[in-house]
């Protein structure tokens, strides 16, 4: 693994990231295919075509289906969605936190049940990583523990404490599945992750902890789970130079095209989210004047794409009026090609983000953008 | 509009017609979308990639969404979905009979209830007619009656009286409709329907008559609509010899690709059925040696395309594994690879019906093909 900085804007970074499934380059969007295929019948090859380089998917949900087992014995999870370029897989932690049913934590780790049909599962962070690793994926994501947003400084301090124990647990773990000789991806490697709610000296102690192990990269978890925009943006502003300049930040389940925007800003490389794809098959498009609702009736005889100029799959083809009669009559090609359309438009939001880092005009940019977009 | 047999073998042709939407090669599987797309988030696009020369949607859903006026005003059904080659629709009727609400027919027409929303429509000959020139189908099909394989003698002889007369004012009404300056495709084409149960006096008589209208083509409705495989087959040797044999025969429905191998021997040159798509969206999948479902716990951990050496999308990337974790998990994209999978087996099936009538061993071929697929 090689981060290489090429060029940085106030805290803004452009850099990339060699692996061995590729080459990254960043601030990025990864695509999130939780079950090992993103919602909405997008295939690998769809991908291919929209501008995709990182692939998410979720350890919890291919643990309880198909198996990380069935997929280790099948070659790993890129050659089971036959996708070439890097995966990232979450730990499950954040799955067994808002998903599962009944669960107790231990500093072993966490019992819950499963929420497909219920039976009584053990995760702890030797678990998340063997799974990962029987997925095979580039970048695996250490074992924490996700506090909610509002949760009190009492309950806060005690857990990331405990997610600092968990990481050293993952990172014993992952050296040694690493060192197998049936391990299907020798070079996966662990992203450490940041915890503390809302409290920004836990934070700022718990970066400066995880900052000392060194690891390939660093994320920020437990925002997006329902603070505001402004704490967000503000625990950005006070944690983001406490984690390592030379390694890649990962602002996880993040989220708008303008938190993109702000949180390129403030020093992050990687993100994921939802918003497109749920989006996308709810007949909400982006564009770069904002979103638009394809159900509202002015579309009906509305033969323009979604965007006029995109290039994307759906919008080189298609127009409004076309995918909003499949939306409406539940077809599954409207969700398709809304999905294509707004990961393109992340996809290719994050290229222009490249660009202006590039040609030093980020700043500027990002001003336009927003203004544009209506501050979505 | 020009029909022209290349080939015959026994009573089965092998022909080309032409059309304002370009050539198509009989004999031909149309691949169903119904409302406008194929089932199974399957585009335009990907229905180029596997070869399909027809699309068929229907008229009965395209009217009550998004209305045939909207597809007219935004230039056609073509125009609308993004598909140029050659698009057959069908008349409404065998939907107003299989679907719709409470219904009364009377000589003018039937009046009956939308499956959608309940509310009251009129339909007969001429608003069938109105509605297909609206979509500017290539190929539009006659209003008739269907009437249930298992009817009286009694209930069938009027029906099939009425759709003659019904058939009469199609013909009026199309020509009226390709003549105006507004019409979306003036060289629209109609093909007459021949009815009448599983009572080959009645079907003879019926295909006698409406043999001399001179219409572009023809096409047998009333079949694989409760009668055993025997009684259609009986049908097909005792009718098709009286419908003209320089016009393409529609087979309607019709059906697995041992019916298609049956009917093309005798002398069927159009086929269309849900069977590829509606399987493919539940896990059967057509291989040269029968389908297989993959569902089933020996496709677990098999790494194998659906079926070894097929060129369809699905087969060149995916593994039954994968495809049946998809299924299994309910995402779509499991659906659109069955899909795209089971029309490329049919469409493919067609390409080698045509090449053996070419090289005159069809019934070689045929029987072949029978016994691998093991009378599927």
């Amino acid at each position: 693994m090689k981060y290489q900085v090429l060029k940085t804007e106030g805290r803004a970074k452009r850099a990339q990231m060699e692996t061995v499934h590729g080459v990254i380059q960043t601030p990025v969007f990864m695509n999130v295919g939780t079950v090992g295929a993103i919602k909405g019948a997008v295939s690998t090859e769809d991908l291919e075509r929209i501008g995709t380089q990182v692939e998410l998917s979720n350890t919890y949900h291919l643990h309880v289906r198909p198996g990380d087992e069935v997929v280790k014995a099948l070659g790993g999870l890129h050659k089971f969605m036959s996708w070439e370029r890097p995966i990232l897989t979450d730990s499950g932690g954040f799955q067994v936190f808002s998903l599962a049913g009944l669960r107790k934590i231990k500093e072993e780790g966490v019992t819950f049940q499963s929420h497909i049909d219920g039976h009584k599962i053990f995760m702890g962070p030797e678990e998340s990583m063997q799974i990962q690793s029987n997925l095979g994926s580039t970048i695996a994501m250490a074992f924490d523990e996700c506090p909610p947003a509002l949760a009190e400084r009492s309950y806060v301090q005690p857990s990331v404490d405990r997610t600092t124990r968990w990481l050293e647990r993952c990172i014993k773990k992952i050296n040694e599945l690493n060192a197998r000789e049936d391990t299907v991806n020798k070079e996966q490697l662990l992203f450490g992750i940041n915890q503390g709610a809302v409290y920004a000296d836990i934070r700022i102690e718990h970066a400066k902890r995880i900052a000392e192990f060194d690891l390939p990269g660093y994320a920020i978890g437990g925002l997006a789970v329902g603070e505001s925009h402004e704490q967000m943006y503000y625990i950005l502003d006070e944690t983001v130079p406490f984690l390592p300049q030379d390694k890649p930040v990962y602002l996880m389940g993040v989220g708008t095209p303008a938190n993109i925007l702000e949180a390129v800003d403030r020093g992050v490389d990687f993100f994921d989210c939802v918003y497109p794809t749920r989006n996308g098959r709810h007949a909400h498009m982006y564009t770069g004047h904002g979103k638009i609702n394809l159900m509202n009736a002015q579309y009906e005889r509305d033969d323009r794409p979604i965007e006029e100029g995109c290039q994307c799959p759906a919008c080189r083809r298609y127009s409004r009026a076309y995918i909003r009669h499949l939306l409406k009559a539940k077809e599954m090609l409207g969700m398709r090609l809304g999905v294509l359309h707004n990961l393109y438009f992340y996809n290719h939001l994050m290229e222009e983000i490249r660009d202006a880092l590039d040609q030093g005009r980020f700043a500027e940019y990002k001003k336009e953008k927003l203004a544009a977009m209506q501050g979505e």
